[in-house]
């Protein structure tokens, strides 16, 4: 369209030099300026907001940031800003990715790396964020695209590689400990890398690289039949890594997208998808800017609307080398680190006044009325000898499971926790 | 731009009749023809694809709807095309609303109703759909724009009004009675009204609506902290209406949003808009196509991801007249609909089968090992006379509560459910 009107104006000022009438003339200069006007329509193109170099708290309809600062006066987060410091790193721009990517992106995040070597297809077009007129462009081409027009103050860095080859993974290693962002960060470029594949094999190449970087990902997944999926937190060493426990089918030698291809496809929902990718993007909130509980594992069960969590240790017999290795590192600071959060959470139990209810405004007792009571107040924690229960209560089902294997200090800790927990609710 | 291309069109033929020199009038032509280029390239616009007739379930990149055609195979829903005959009305199209609607829109839903009187702000895009090329449209108009380069096949019909009036209640009302979409359709002309409205009275104001039509909804919200939010369905005379337990606090006499704007704005995240969209949206299609269980409340707490659910029974001191007119009828129809159900479930329970595990694989035994575990295995469901549990058991705590206020043969059909239920488990 450039070219155009850059040839035409060319054109009419040819056409008017050859000219000597000045009607004629005039006719030419109307015309011109009716290119101009179009010329100055063609650039504006789709309005696009300017970057901002703070974000503002203040409560106007033009501030793209007014509802996450709010979060701060909410008493939800304590410095909303920080975020903009943080780099996260997608892997698989497809039905979870793309919708995390766009989250993060709307949330104001500071630097996103994506992930993807795949081309968006109509076939694509039941779960989020790719549009029709995207079809033929490399999912990373179109997300830039996309993500770029909604907040200009990302900064978006794409790879449209394969990870699972050899080029691709020494790429994908590159740019994750690349510092240029913020170059005093401990440890890697990036805080934290999400996991949004659909197959095993890749799954594994993410595994391999974050333990070979020490780096703390989050896993996340859908079921083939579309009505299930989960996301799972793993720290090097300290959580199990996906190599820990690995499932019980899996491809063997073969290309699982061949497996897949065969006239058949998975199922997938936008519901699901979008739930998926909401509770990672959550996740990553929390661990990023340090509010709520991080969830080690979150299940999603559609069909039931069941979210089961749990969270595993890691195996010591596991395959990955850098995992052993990791573990080894991490048994070696935990006495010390176990040591201050304990000496932390006493601190902190000391300092809280335990409410004595002088003013009991809605007359509850727990002794006086009748006896009856206080059996009952006991039974819910007290069994008589010789029982015990089959299933935990309702509270702990909420709580992470700890393994009953390594008990040590942790017990110590989570006694703690608990009853901090317990002051706090 | 359609204008000035056409004008100069105009000025060029007129300029050309006024030309006698061949070269000068080919100069002429050769402009006109990079007009009608720039023309072509102006109506073009982006790609997009043509309608479809029919759900294909053909695997291929082209074929928008493979993956939703999947469900079918995979066992979860019986007939995926019947989506194309449902209506389903949306109010309000801000954070919750329009990711519903895009939801549904790339599910190939049949045709959507869209009600909001807004307009898109910057402040809107710390959540996801809208772009900030849309600011200053209304949010209907952007809806439409983006829903229909989605997915051509849905039919929209969008409503630019405020409902709690009272000229948009009527027209609100007209809108869902409408059938021309399925002429022999009982009820209204839509099949489910989900309320996505960030206030109490336009929540009430659907709540009188759908109790006069006799109309399902699901309602929904986002806490002002942004980190819960919840779905709820509502079925008149069967289920709780929005007045049979209203808030505790609401605005008294004035105008609520006047409450909100004073400098002050409620905090949202995309991520808990999205969650609550993708829950609501998927308790829809398990409603409209009949699969999983649909939940009658689902609690999101995203500090804790917790995820509470729990029933409501209609209150016969309701103060909405409606309400009680469908709790009349509803109990009217309710022995025969029970006995309908009873028998229903009574005949499935006979023909099922119980497998008498003859082939043990797993050399699971419950009673031949030790007496202790029979007695473990017991004293999870009964406990020594004079106790009582303080909390449900976990499981208990997944099952909707049944309120002991309305005892009948509720609790007959409630027995046979468990009974099913343990037997497909």
């Amino acid at each position: 369209m450039e070219l155009e009107l850059k040839g035409m104006l060319t054109d009419l000022q040819k056409l008017k030099s050859s000219l000597s009438d000045p009607s004629q003339q005039a006719s030419i200069d109307q015309i011109r300026s009716r290119v101009e006007n179009l010329t100055s329509l063609a650039m504006t193109g789709p309005t696009r907001r300017t970057k901002l170099k703070d974000m503002s708290a203040e409560v106007v309809d033009s501030n793209p940031y007014s509802r996450l600062m709010a979060l701060q006066r909410m008493g939800i987060v304590d410095n909303y800003e920080r975020i903009r410091d943080f780099s996260v790193a997608i892997v698989g721009i497809g039905g979870v990715g793309s919708v995390a990517a766009e989250m993060l992106t709307r949330c104001g995040i500071g630097r996103l790396l994506l992930y993807d070597y795949d081309t968006v297809e109509l076939a694509n077009m039941n779960r989020l964020f790719f549009r029709p007129d995207q079809v033929g462009m490399t999912k990373t081409d179109a997300a830039v695209q996309t993500l770029s027009e909604i907040n200009p103050d990302v900064v978006l860095e794409s790879f449209t590689l394969n990870i699972t080859t050899v080029q691709g993974f020494e790429t994908f290693i590159g740019s994750l400990k690349n510092k240029y962002f913020r170059k005093n960060k401990e440890g890697t470029g990036v805080d934290l890398v999400l996991s949004c594949v659909d197959n095993y094999e890749a799954r594994m190449v993410v595994n391999q690289a974050c333990n070979e970087l020490n780096q703390t990902w989050m896993e996340s997944g859908v079921s083939e039949d579309a009505v299930s999926g989960h996301i799972q937190l793993l720290i090097p060493g300290e959580t199990a890594c996906f190599a820990c426990a690995p499932p019980l089918v899996v491809a063997s030698g073969v290309d699982e997208r061949t497996l897949k291809r065969e006239g058949v496809c998975a199922a997938s929902l936008p519901t699901t998808m979008g739930v998926v990718a909401g509770l990672l993007v959550q996740n990553t909130l929390k661990f990023l800017l340090k509010f709520g509980q991080v969830s080690p594992y979150l299940g999603y069960n559609a069909l039931k609307d069941f979210f089961p969590t749990m969270s595993m240790k890691p195996n010591p017999q596991c395959s990955n080398g850098p995992c052993l290795e990791r573990q080894k590192e991490y048994m070696l600071v935990k006495p010390e680190r176990d040591a201050a959060l304990k000496a932390k959470m006493e601190e902190e139990l000391s300092t809280i006044e335990i409410p004595i209810h002088d003013d009991n405004e809605w007359n509850i007792s727990v002794v006086d009325d009748c006896e009856v009571n206080v059996v009952n107040a006991q039974s819910s924690d007290v069994l008589p000898e010789g029982l015990t229960r089959e299933l935990p209560d309702a509270d702990v089902y909420q709580q992470p499971t700890v393994s009953k294997e390594s008990v040590d200090t942790v017990d110590d800790l989570e006694d703690l926790k608990r009853q901090l927990e317990a002051l706090h609710a």
